[in-house]
C-alpha cells in the first residue's frame, strides 16, 4: 500500500472495519488454547461472555480493555487486578513462575497508573510436587515482591491430585493507589500521539521457546520480567496528563496491545518496523519459527502513547530508567483507517498488523 | 477424662502442648493432598514456609491465622483476601464452583469484619472444556456476586492443555472495608467467652461426598454455600466490641477453626457435643465414613466467640438472619489446658478434639 490508500484498499479496510465493530459473540463449543493466547479468541471470550455477565446493569467499572479495575475507597481511588500464571517450564532463563507472578500483577497495576501497594498469592499445587521446587518459587515470589516494593498480605494454598495440574499454578491479585498524575485510558489516543516502547520486544517469549528446546538455536536470551513501576513513575513525572495510555505488552505481544488501543480509541496506529528495538537472538528465533516478534510475549516492556509535544521528554525519562535504556519511539497515531494498525516496512511498503489469531506458543505466562 | 484432669492426663496435655508450641518446620520432600486439607499439614506449610518467606523483616501484616490481610489506604483500613477453588465435581447439590468462588472470598472478608466491596476473578481453564460448562459457571459467579452485593472489577483467563487441569479452577480475590464496629482477632479469646455456630455443621462436605457417589446413601443434603456478611453484620450490631473473633469453618471444619483459635489465644475451648447442630443426613454420612462432622467442611457457617454478657443477644441476632435460624451456643472458652479443644460428650465424658491430620476428602472447595 502507498501512503494514501487506493479505493480498492479503502474498500478492504472498510470491510474489515465493519466486521470488527460488530459486538463479539462467544460461540465456540469448547475452550481452546487460543482462548488463553491474548489475541482474537481471548477477546471474544472476554467481550462476548465475561464482560456482559459480570458488568452490573448500570455499567460499573469492569472494562474489557483495561489491565485493572478501579474502585473508590474513602477519598482514594484504588486499582485492583488479578492474573493466573501457568507458564511452562516453571523456570526459564531470566526468571521463573514465581517472579513472573509478582511482576505480572505489579505491572498490570503500574500501567493503569497505580502505585502497587499489596499483593495476594494463591497457589494451586500438584500432589507430588518436589518441596524444593515449591521452596524456590516461594523465595522467588518473596524476592520479586521486595524488589517491587509491594507487600504480600494474603495467601491461599490448594493441592490437587497427581495429574490434575502441571506442577504448580500461581494466581496473584494486587491493589494499588491510582496516581494523581495519571489520566490514562485506552480510548484516549489522539492523532499525532507518539508510540514509545520501553525496550527490545519478544525476549520473554523467546526465552520460553528456548527453554522448551523447541528449536535448535545456539544462543541465549533472558526473559525481560521486571517491575514496570519505575518506568511508569518516570513517564508520569515527565509527561503527566500528556501521557494518554500505557500498556504492558504481555500475551499476544506488542501487536495485540496496539490493536486493542487502535480499536478502543477509534484511531489508526502506524508502526515504523525499522524503529522497533529487537535483539538479534529474538530476531533469529522469530525468523526460524515464522513468528513476527511483535506477537511475542514480553513481561517487562510497556507501550506508551504520548502527545507529540511531550514525546521527546517522555522518551528521555524512560531511557534514564535502569533496564529501559533501549527505549524507542516506534510509531504514531493517525486518524485513518480507524481501528487498524499498519506497519511501514523497512522497504517502504505498508501492511496491516492484525490481531493475533490462534496460539503459536501456549502457556507463556 | 473427668472435669478435673488427673495428673497423668495433665502430663499428656503438657507433652502435647510442648510439641505444639515449637515453631513449625516444613520438612516434607513432596507436596501431598494433606497440605491442602486445612489441617496440620496445611498449617505446617503456611507457618513453616510461606509466612517466614513472605513476611517483611519488620513483621508486616501477613498473619498466619487470619482469613484476610489488612492494609491502610488513606483514612480507610482495607482487608484483602484470596482463595483458589478446585472443587470436584464442579456442580453439586446446593451450589457449584462458581458460586463457591464468590462466597468463599466474600466470607473470608466478612469474618475479618470487613464489608465486601470488590472481587477479582481469575479462571484457569482446561483445553476442551465445554463452553456450556464455562457459561454456567460464569453465570453462577455473576449471580452470587449480585446476591452478595459485591462488584467484579477485574478478571483474567488462562488456558492449559488437555490433562493439565481438571475442567476449571477459579481464583477469586476480594477487598473489603474494615467495619468500625469490629475489633476481631484470633488471639483475643477470653475465658468464659461463649462459642456460637451459625447453623448445622458439615453440610458442604457431605454434599460433595454424595455428589461423588462415594457411598450409597438414599438421602439428600445441599451445600450450605452462602454469603456470611449478613450474619457478621447482625453480630457486629448486637455485640460490637464484645465480639472477640469470627471465623468461617471451611476446610478442616469447625474442629480446625477451634484448634487454631485455642492455640492463637492460648486458651482452652470446650465444646458440648450435644449442643452442636447437625442434620440427620450429615450425621448418618459421617458415621458411615467414620468422620467426625466437626471436621467436615462448611461454606456458609461461621464460628463466633463472644463475651458472656453479650452472648444471648448475639445468638438472638444471629438467629434472626435468614439461613441462620438454627444457630446455637456450642461451648465456651476456658483457661486450661491452653491451646487445646476438648469435647464434652453426650455420655458425660471428655476427649481431645485435635487438629485434622491427613485429608479425608480432597478438593472440597
Amino acid at each position: 500500500m502507498s501512503a494514501t490508500p487506493t479505493s480498492r484498499e479503502q474498500r478492504i479496510l472498510e470491510i474489515i472495519d465493519t466486521a470488527r465493530s460488530k459486538p463479539r459473540r462467544f460461540r465456540d463449543n469448547q475452550v481452546t488454547l487460543a482462548h488463553g493466547a491474548g489475541g482474537k479468541a481471548t477477546r471474544t471470550l472476554i467481550e462476548g461472555l465475561l464482560v456482559p455477565a459480570f458488568s452490573p446493569p448500570d455499567g460499573g467499572t469492569l472494562r474489557a480493555l483495561a489491565d485493572a479495575g478501579s474502585i473508590a475507597v474513602g477519598g482514594t481511588r484504588l486499582a485492583m487486578t488479578t492474573d493466573s500464571f501457568v507458564v511452562k517450564p516453571l523456570r526459564f532463563p531470566g526468571g521463573s513462575i514465581g517472579e513472573l507472578a509478582v511482576n505480572g500483577t505489579v505491572n498490570d497495576l503500574a500501567v493503569s497508573g497505580a502505585r502497587p501497594l499489596a499483593l495476594s498469592v494463591s497457589l494451586i499445587l500438584e500432589e507430588g510436587l518436589e518441596s524444593e521446587v515449591l521452596r524456590a518459587e516461594v523465595e522467588a515470589i518473596a524476592q520479586a515482591a521486595r524488589a517491587a516494593g509491594v507487600e504480600i498480605v494474603a495467601g491461599d494454598t490448594k493441592v490437587v491430585e497427581r495429574g490434575a495440574a502441571d506442577g504448580m499454578y500461581i494466581c496473584t491479585s494486587g491493589i494499588g493507589a491510582l496516581d494523581v498524575r495519571a489520566a490514562l485510558a485506552p480510548d484516549s489516543l489522539k492523532p499525532a500521539d507518539q508510540v514509545l516502547v520501553s525496550g527490545p520486544v519478544g525476549e520473554h517469549g523467546t526465552a520460553i521457546m528456548l527453554a522448551r528446546d523447541q528449536f535448535d538455536l545456539d544462543a541465549e536470551v533472558e526473559s525481560d520480567t521486571c517491575s514496570l513501576w519505575p518506568a511508569v513513575d518516570a513517564l508520569l513525572d515527565a509527561a503527566g496528563e500528556e501521557l494518554h495510555c500505557i500498556r504492558d505488552a504481555t500475551r499476544g505481544g506488542a501487536a495485540s496491545v496496539l490493536n486493542e488501543l487502535a480499536r478502543a480509541s477509534r484511531v489508526s496506529i502506524t508502526v515504523r518496523e525499522a524503529a522497533v528495538p529487537i535483539s538479534p537472538v529474538v530476531h533469529a528465533a522469530a525468523e526460524l519459527l515464522g513468528i513476527d516478534p511483535m506477537y511475542l510475549a514480553n513481561e517487562g516492556r510497556l507501550i506508551a502513547c504520548v502527545a507529540p509535544q511531550a514525546a521527546a521528554r517522555a522518551l528521555e525519562a524512560l531511557r534514564s530508567v535502569p533496564g529501559c535504556e533501549r527505549s524507542a519511539a516506534i510509531g504514531e497515531v493517525r486518524r485513518e483507517p480507524p481501528g487498524m494498525v499498519l506497519v511501514e516496512t523497512s522497504f517502504g511498503g505498508r501492511r496491516v498488523m492484525d490481531e493475533l489469531v490462534g496460539d503459536p506458543l501456549p502457556r507463556i505466562c
